[in-house]
């Protein structure tokens, strides 16, 4: 068969060979039930974390001091896994900007972020409940870096075919991108690697984490204009 | 009355007869509500499925090896049920591009589905807590396979109506799809047998079935091309 | 001021007097945030009347028979609450097909229709555990004749300005739906006041509410054609 | 360079310096993801208030009289914290009315309000559990405070690039729209001075919150008035 065949036809088993006289971009879904799964699965999974402390609290009136010396951890905890998902989803939002139609594997891929995702209030429990054990951290770091490779392989399969994606999209933007979802991953397994020894320390990498990768800093601003333009410029 | 009745009014109780001066198809709602409500139980059942292992998960630090003594199975199960109201949830959203209108019995089907959807949690934290036990598998083949029903018989239902339908609609693809769909309730058919029998080999079925029906296979191509294209290579 | 005021004018308090020169319509703002609210909150309460079960379920392995004497009234309770949310929920889509404008006072009257459906896994729970009390049935009725008030309410409010309303609203199709929608909290009453003589009567009463307003049946048929049609045929 | 930098390439660190030649308004999202995970985060924090109750009512039927002597303070609690998050929730329906585009600072601010917004089914919990105790009531207000400083940063930023608003918004409105989001942070700030001297006391100004900011009354539009039409009339 002369006609070039388009990725959609190759890799997606729910269309055989004799359907070509269809529309092929009716095939495409909109993105629509991917971004209403994933901003559910979110807002829950935000939710939830606040939620299971609940059930660590059920003593009668404290003081402050007290109520203090119980919740700093958990509520810093809470806090922390609240900002790393804001940010995973903040990402998501930008890259589902620019991906504009989706596939069977883009769904596949998107439950198994989500699958991630939805582990992360489980985690962070966990974390917060043994904030300083050396298995709770990993756990915790292990479960992030898998959320941040989720994302990149969405994001590798969804930037392949032209026809996903936005006509405004531009390549050099979503490397930037890329990269900087990568900082948190590496920046975990970095925590992960230290915890083994210093489980404290690795404490407050994790910590350190979603001040560095959500809030708006000068170092990003160089990291993505060195990673970006980079080839533009020599 | 000689003009030829839409299934839309002779089913629907809430259009009356004397109505037929109104536009009959602005009595079909779009699908924008079905979707939102499943989109919305899909992701909070998700989620759950990872939140009901955090009760299980209170005792103080354990080494690794007790956490893999006691998570490996909460683990694979909830791994397995995530993915498996994953491909549910794929199967419907691949429906719903088809289906871009809905009325009355089409909600109530859907509600239906969504009932045994939101089960999924309940028994499969009763498989995770009692992985090898006849019942617990029992449950959750069963809570599965009307899950599978539920959703033929919506399809079954939107796919006679053709003001229901996208224009690109084709009926192969269609055929294709349910049989795909069918493949998982079989399997826990065959599962739940074989559970009455053998307990553990039942429940090895059930760990293979998300393997078998969320992942692109080569045996998948094969089953569609085979029942899909079966009449037309004829 | 001699010019007609339009309801919005009058009833909001967010838009001042001097407004005036603004277009009035682009006051209103469509109602993608009341409907995305409400599907969230029912398929939120849908899925966790399973997941309340969840809690009394943490007994080893019992025999079907076991189950069966432990799980029949809670499962009915559960399939009950969750049958009645859905046809809360269909009403609810139905209307907003018709809706398709809001403004300050819909979203006010949103929120207490939602206060009362997230009330119904609360009451709901305390049925299935005590499914004969007195005060559990009581609960459970009031809790869904406020639901229908609340429904009802809303209903009234957004149809009585045609600014908010589909172009294609028939004002005598509605009103069959607001007495089908009545159907439920009357029989709710009735079995509230069964139940303050005969606790098992009214519990019956109950659970026979969700297959009479759920399914179609031929006595909706009749009932809606009476009510509709009554004074057209005069 | 002469030309005028638009706020979002100065501000903005995923947009390079070098992409100019990119369409400007393209590099906006539109807002549905924010509305979509502000519903669902409202929802299920909305739906979480009436959850929590359930955990504390396992006890055997009950005389209504003990009933109500039990949970007459967390169902008004309940009631109160359900009617203050729809409140935030309209407010922000609102503002998103009138803003129309969203960009990466925007999603933060969003992420931070969702912050606070998540922790209110824990400080309901806590303060249904302890009424009259300082520490519950303080951390309450707080909670409810940095709900409203944060909706209010958001609207600050969001409403000084005219690029992410709707051509009918009116300066005016938004004006009359801040001051009266701000009569709730600035009445628990009221109640927490006053629970440190009486607590009994900050708990009834508590509750009378949401009956002044959720209802419409004649307050309010006197209000509204004076503060919006103040420098109109001058």
């Amino acid at each position: 068969m002369a006609r070039q065949e388009s990725r959609a036809e190759r890799l997606r088993p729910h269309i055989p060979e004799k359907v070509h006289d269809l529309d092929h971009e009716s095939h495409y879904s909109d993105t629509s039930r991917i971004k209403s799964l994933s901003d559910g699965v979110f807002s829950i999974a935000m939710t939830l974390l606040a939620f299971t402390m609940i059930a660590d609290f059920n003593r009668p009136a404290l003081t402050p001091a007290e109520f203090w010396a119980d919740f700093h951890i958990p509520l810093l905890v809470y806090a922390m896994s609240f900002i790393l998902l804001g940010t995973y989803w903040v990402a998501h939002a930008i890259a589902f900007h620019y991906i504009i139609r989706s596939d069977r594997p883009l769904m596949v891929s998107t439950v198994l972020y989500l699958l991630f995702v939805s582990l992360v209030p489980f985690s962070t429990h966990y974390l917060g409940s043994f904030p300083f054990d050396r298995l709770a951290i990993l756990l915790y770091c292990v479960n992030l870096i898998l959320c941040g490779l989720a994302l990149q392989q969405m994001l590798l399969y969804a930037t392949k075919d032209p026809l996903m994606l936005n006509p405004v999209f531009d390549r050099r933007i979503f490397r930037g991108t890329r990269v900087a979802i990568a900082v948190g991953p590496v920046l975990f397994a970095v925590a992960l690697v230290v915890a083994l020894v210093n489980p404290v320390a690795g404490f407050v990498i994790c910590v350190a984490v979603p001040l560095l990768t959500f809030f708006p800093n000068p170092f990003w601003g160089r990291l993505y204009r060195r990673f970006y333009l980079g080839r533009q410029q020599a």
